[in-house]
């Protein structure tokens, strides 16, 4: 039997657009003679629809674009994921379609996902069902995790999904596979989605293991991609690539800015830079995902800037050539001091005046948002989201975060990376002390650990959701252990108010992590 | 058998303020000798936790607490609710003690919630117990819903939940315990939450029926409240109270805004005033809840605001007796203009310049935050809050909103119901045409339907989620359903980065409805 995996970037609600993408593979399936093509979890409608889910006119369309998919497979099988409804909720499904009849639903079991907990129901899990003579187990989504044997139902597995990237998680799903597929005895087919939906990126990454264990297939990361094979050949065992986690990342950030612009239908973009390493890095890559001269850049000094802090972002935005001004915020800063003497005069210069500062950037750059259509970047760290270091309404804003889920330590592997062949972000932002630069002579180690230090605590205390207890006996000073914990619980509201931020590692401020703000308990 | 209810106002996390609560509740039913005393559903620890309920150190605290509680049950029987682990997941159940032992855990088995279905798992429900010869069975939480009958095997059901407001809920529950008490004839027992958990407000409102369908003890809605029945006893008919909608969404923004300073330690509170009628609701009702001598409120006429705008707001400002300040921004925005000349000069003034002023009085507000501590209110309704009628890092920041859960023809009712007895809210105020005053001579009509098109058409798709051709049909104007349909989609990412908005509806936005920002899909 040869099967065909169709890797495809769906989007949300695009129902048009999704169909004419998967009766394009189909068709060219056909002339490679291919017996079973297979497409992702939730291909017709794209995913995470949330409460589209719930609404009857949006399943609907899901159901009627499969029926004209079905009038498609005239000598083949398809298999193709999508919601329907059931009982008067939503259930995910994998269709097949053989003959051009829809032959089967074979819904999910398990709904691990946060972003689908709220909005799909469970289901009754694998079926087992003859595909031109083949016995064939089908799974949807992670319901391939709990289920404990296949038994002599089937030869080969078929897994449907729609699972996005995360830090480490190809490396992850191989190793699944491989096991599983030797475990059982059975040829594993996986196909994933590829592409960004907002904040979420699936990274693809679809695979084919034989039954003693061996990749036959593998898709590529971040990127549409077809591949087909024969299962009663004995088809030649490919490696599996080595997964660069700074080239992953770096991958998907592209992958998630691209398509949050290009689906959307945004074509400009645009940044305060700071001569800081996090705005230099989104510059960076934004520069590589939109064309530079749609890129707009404000250096915006204020009293307590240095001079290299500015010449360094000048430097890179002249050297990537994209639309810049240097607008000093003194005057309008001193004007705002002066109106609000009767309310703030005679107060000390305290984080009042910092943040005022970093909140008429923020009113600047969302002029030239309103004036021309740019979409505003930001360029928060997790490492500062997670302490609360950085101002609401103010450097806190945009449209999109691509890097709010990178501590600062990934920031400086990335920045590395980007200058591998040559120097785009100039050397002096990389090596120069990380600075906010709104008192004079600030730099981040004055209230904040080495970020190395801070970035260990913050890992355990997010990824690995270790108590404190745990982290002090992993060998950390028990006052900074305690003094992170405290600005981590206190700032859960400004994260309450944060842009979406594409999801790069297992636990995403927002979605991944979410705290009660009137909380008494302090873990 | 004697049933006692406590119906206690808990905190998140406060496991030693919560467990004083129910001890000392427990010693008042003994000394009345009480034989069964029922608390809420997650009493032990307040609810929602959210990711809390899944840390180990959390639910060991929990049944720490518990194990405590039960120490002080001698001749007492007690139900009581809190989170447990149980197969590596949490799950919510009632705990049953007599005679100083933990006899059972009951577990809730559908989990509807919404702030719930991420972290609490499906347990088995309903069970049937003998407690003083009496036979009872414990539900918890909404499973009281989907039992369809109760048999021989109790007498009485007990049902303890943690069920928030949202408009009507009241009359409901009421209307849905008492045909249960009647069909199945048997006594009925329900003990819910009451208080504020940031945006969730907890309604109270507990309630027996006898087994003939007659409420015989009715607790107090919005407020903590204590009752007893004797079930052996021919206890009178006590009549159901009629609900007020207004004084209900009233009393829920006293007790949610109350609750939020209160548990959080915050004692200050500012806002901005600008003349309107959504300003003037939320400086009213805080001035109820936060001493007026607490509040600040800055006027900030910019080159566009009427002078009657000032005038009002500062005769309203006068006679509550809040501290504030005449701000005029006409300085700042133009050294602002003048500032971005190189970046926006010779551009016509547009929403840019509009939002700039709102954007402007944020900051101002937010540097008295900042300076001394108040927390900003935020002035946002619903109808606004839908269409996207209101400026990101402006009008639309705030520490929380009490009345962004209400349509603007909602804020009228209660600014009248303000007023019922003298006038708070000066009458100029609510009879003038509403105006965001940002250009001149701008009134909401010029660019929104009159408020009670647009809040009936808003209701329907929003709290009814009807389809656009359902409202068409329904006689709304074509043109005018597309057009606000098209706003409200268009403005998603708005309300992606609000403040928490206290929950007054059956669908407040952020969590009754959530639609992915990547959407091509307009239903």
């Amino acid at each position: 039997m040869k099967i065909g995996l169709a890797q495809l970037n769906y989007t949300i609600g695009d129902f048009e657009g999704n169909k004419l993408k998967i009766i394009s593979s189909i068709s060219n399936a056909k002339s490679q003679n291919i017996d079973l093509l297979v497409f992702a979890e939730q291909a017709i409608c794209g995913t995470p629809a949330y409460d589209l889910l719930n609404k009857i006119t949006f399943l609907d369309l899901c159901e009627e674009t499969l029926v004209e998919i079905a009038s498609h497979c005239e000598d083949i099988a398809v298999i193709v994921g999508l919601p329907i409804a059931c009982d008067n909720k939503t259930i995910s499904v994998a269709a097949l379609i053989q003959n051009r009849q829809i032959i089967r639903y074979v819904g999910k079991k398990d709904i691990l996902s946060r972003d689908e907990q709220r909005h799909i129901s469970p289901s009754k899990g694998c079926q087992y069902v003859s595909i031109g003579g083949h016995k064939v187990a089908i799974v949807v989504g992670e319901d391939i995790r709990s289920e404990e044997e296949f038994g002599q139902y089937a030869d080969t597995i078929i897994n449907i999904s729609a699972n996005p990237y995360a830090r480490g998680i190809i490396e992850d799903r191989y190793s699944f596979f491989r096991t599983l597929s030797y475990k059982t005895g059975k040829n594993v087919v996986f196909v994933n989605q590829v592409g960004g939906q907002t904040d979420v990126i699936f990274d693809g990454s679809s695979v084919v293991f034989n039954s003693k264990g061996e990749s036959i297939a593998i898709l590529n990361s971040f990127d549409e991609d077809y591949a087909s094979v024969d299962l009663d050949a004995d088809m030649p065992h490919v490696e599996l690539p080595y997964q660069n986690k700074t080239v992953n990342v770096y991958k998907a950030m592209k992958l998630g800015l691209g398509d949050y612009f290009h689906k959307n239908g945004f074509t400009k973009a645009c940044l305060g830079m700071s001569g800081g390493i996090d705005s230099a890095l989104v510059m960076a890559i934004a520069a590589e995902v939109i064309d530079p001269k749609d890129i707009k850049t404000l250096l915006m000094p204020s009293p307590f800037s240095s001079d290299h802090s500015v010449d360094d972002a000048l430097k890179m935005a002249k050297s990537l050539g994209v639309d810049y001004d240097v607008i000093p915020i003194s005057e309008i800063y001193q004007t705002a001091v002066d109106t609000m003497k009767p309310v703030l005069g005679g107060t000390p210069f305290d984080v009042t005046e910092e943040n005022m500062q970093s909140r008429i950037r923020c009113m600047l750059m969302m002029a030239v948002s309103n004036k021309y259509g740019h979409i505003l970047l930001n360029t928060s760290n997790k490492s500062e989201v997670a302490v609360g270091y950085g101002t609401l309404y103010g450097d806190w804003s945009g449209g999109i975060s691509i890097t709010a889920d990178l501590y600062k330590t990934e920031i400086y592997d990335l920045a590395r990376y980007i200058n591998r062949d040559k120097e785009i972000i100039p050397e002096e932002i990389i090596v120069k002390a990380p600075s906010a630069e709104l008192h004079p002579g600030q730099v981040d180690t004055d209230t904040l650990p080495a970020y190395d230090v801070l970035d260990a605590i913050l890992y355990r205390m997010i990824e690995k959701g270790e108590h404190r207890e745990e982290i002090v006996n992993a060998g950390f000073d028990v006052d900074v252990v305690n003094r992170i914990h405290a600005m981590v619980i206190r700032n859960e509201y400004k994260r309450y108010q944060s842009c979406p931020f594409l999801r790069l590692s297992t636990c995403t401020f927002g979605v991944g992590r979410i705290l009660p703000l009137t909380n008494k308990y302090g873990y």
